[in-house]
């Protein structure tokens, strides 16, 4: 907990919730006839309403970006090391937007919720949201505060996904595309680890068809095996080594199956508990899926230049040396694209050791290519 | 199934077992006073019994490694790809050993076996073997068949570790060492693999602390898990991705969890249930502590070097370019320190797109390689 808001924080920050009962058509083919988004907003938003900036979130993020809601909260937002007063995406310069994106379990109408045909939480039932789903919902949201267009949609791995997305296809509502340790479309290996993810949670007893939550229990250890095994994915190998190496937990090997012989296995099952006990199994099925399911081009007979034809964005792309989840060599395929289709794009392959966690670790030379990109931005 | 024998083959062969009633002092403390291990041997043991060849399997190989059981066999042995007459290790020449290792489930001792102690299957009770441990064991089985002296002990992988800790423990017994997509010990992201998929076991409601034998039961869902798992590591996203790419497994997305939406997801699933149905829980989790403590250069001041320095073999050992589980940076670690050691050295890196998996595969300028530096081990 902070004993004094530090100055390059955005400082003491409430969540607003708002309700949209306009029905949105998902592409699933199923309709959400009524829903909420939960979001935070840092800076001020200027007169002609240019400067506001939307954050897509990954994976297990959500709308707490920046800042903190208490004086007891023990750590600030998920990236704050990049959103404040000075800060790579500049609160004295901008409005920033940042919501927990629907099918969420932080506050947005998810699988938590109450289906209001039933009276009980959707679980299972709640509809499958893509990519483009968010965007959609994204947009309204954007209505809302209206905010015609975003001086730039930001976000790292899925974030960043959301930020092509709506350079795609909201291409007059976008005036500068920023995706960070991004790809274009999972490869069968980034799909692979997600259906490991998924059977683990789809197996678990505890999981009951998706409909837990009437029975009072949560699939936790489905739940632990999938985030385990993504945050292996998360780290790079030379992380882990630098981290852990083979570091023992205790002085001498034990020689059996229930003690914890390594620290990264200690390290492991703490993540994966602590991630049991916050996240909810069904949101976590959602991302994974919508992950998956993204690949613009698909549309566009796999062209991904063809598919960017229409973008009027501009674009910042950024990956980093380590990370193999969405390598430097898949931002460079979005890059290639985009060159292809003639946009303005530019592109930075950061050298950092922390594989794909590192779009959210304050990188000097991260941070300040990051600023740079940002303050380059007219309002 | 072969409708005839292929030339190359070593034909129809059959397993022998043999029991040792002398007790096995292990590395965790405990003993094993009663143990068998089944074997297979292919080609013909020389007068002077100097063109032995002992086979070391990796995780869930075992002592089946070439020709046919029956006709109605549909594979052959694991590694049929490089034993066999005029094969890479040539049974026109060589004397060939190939055993299943002690914890193993296809026919020597291990958790499946009944513990004479209880008169029940040993499940957890069966003490943790490592690398060690087996090269001990080994040694005995070569005792049995009056084989002083290895021409040469030959693995991948798993394998490779036990040809290596053989030059180690028997400098005397070994003439040759091959070690194939190996390395030194694990690194923190091997075990942490390791480590998500004896969670998934362990995790089983129906793994019952290790003892689901005699509760009529097997961890089916927690074994497919770490198989899909592992799975994934022995691939490389090149392999996966030109295997399966996005390929859908019905001509439209599904959007729902339970359907299979890309083929790369029916794959694993279909891998991890097959494997689920054909090995043991207990056996998979010693085979990952095996991998796991096995680093011999510990007990050296964690110099490779120095672990080698009594070696006597002289060591190939080769890589695959895309194998990301032990990567061609492991081997190399290996070949450093023998050749700080001054040993006998030969290395190559095979260019495969095939992943860790590649070294049971015939690839024509691996089976080359190893073919040639086979010819020339003098008899």
């Amino acid at each position: 907990m902070p004993t004094a808001i530090p100055a390059d924080s955005v400082g003491l920050v409430s969540p607003k919730v708002v309700h949209f009962a306009e029905p949105l058509a998902l592409a699933c083919g199923r309709t959400l006839h009524d829903y909420q988004l939960i979001y935070e907003t840092y800076g001020t938003l200027n007169a002609s309403r240019s400067n506001a900036v939307l954050i897509c979130h990954a994976l297990s993020g959500h709308h707490h970006a920046a800042g903190y809601h208490s004086m007891d909260d023990r750590k600030p937002g998920w990236w704050d090391a990049c959103i404040g007063p000075g800060k790579a995406i500049d609160t004295n310069r901008f409005f920033v937007v940042s919501l927990n994106n629907l099918g969420g379990c932080n506050g947005s109408t998810g699988p938590s919720s109450l289906n209001p045909k039933t009276g009980k939480p959707y679980g299972a039932d709640f509809p499958v949201v893509t990519v483009e789903d968010w965007v959609h919902s994204q947009a309204r949201l954007a209505d809302m505060l209206e905010i015609q267009q975003w001086a730039a949609v930001v976000g790292g791995s899925l974030g960043g996904m959301q930020a092509l997305q709506w350079s795609i296809s909201y291409p007059e509502r976008i005036r500068h595309c920023v995706a960070i340790a991004s790809a274009p479309k999972l490869s069968a290996q980034n799909i692979a680890f997600n259906e490991v993810a998924r059977q683990a949670i789809l197996s678990d007893p505890e999981f009951h068809g998706g409909h837990f939550q009437e029975q009072g229990v949560i699939p936790r250890r489905g739940l632990m095996l999938a985030r385990m095994v993504g945050h292996i994915t998360y780290l790079s190998d030379d992380a882990m080594g630098t981290k852990f190496g083979r570091g023992l937990k205790s002085e001498k090997l034990n020689y059996d199956f229930n003690s914890v012989e390594f620290q990264v296995e200690s390290y492991l099952r703490y993540q994966g508990e602590e991630f049991s006990s916050r996240f909810d199994a069904n949101t976590y099925l959602l991302m994974t899926k919508a992950l998956d399911y993204f690949d613009p081009a698909a549309a566009h007979g796999d062209d991904l230049a063809k598919t960017f034809a229409s973008a009027k964005a501009d674009f910042c792309v950024m990956s980093f040396t380590t990370d193999w989840r969405f390598s430097p060599e898949r931002s460079q395929e979005i890059v290639n694209a985009l060159m292809a289709a003639r946009k303005n794009v530019c592109y930075l392959e950061i050298d950092a050791p922390q594989g794909h966690d590192a779009f959210l670790i304050p990188i000097p030379r991260y941070l300040q290519a990051f600023s740079s990109y940002m303050n380059r931005i007219v309002l």
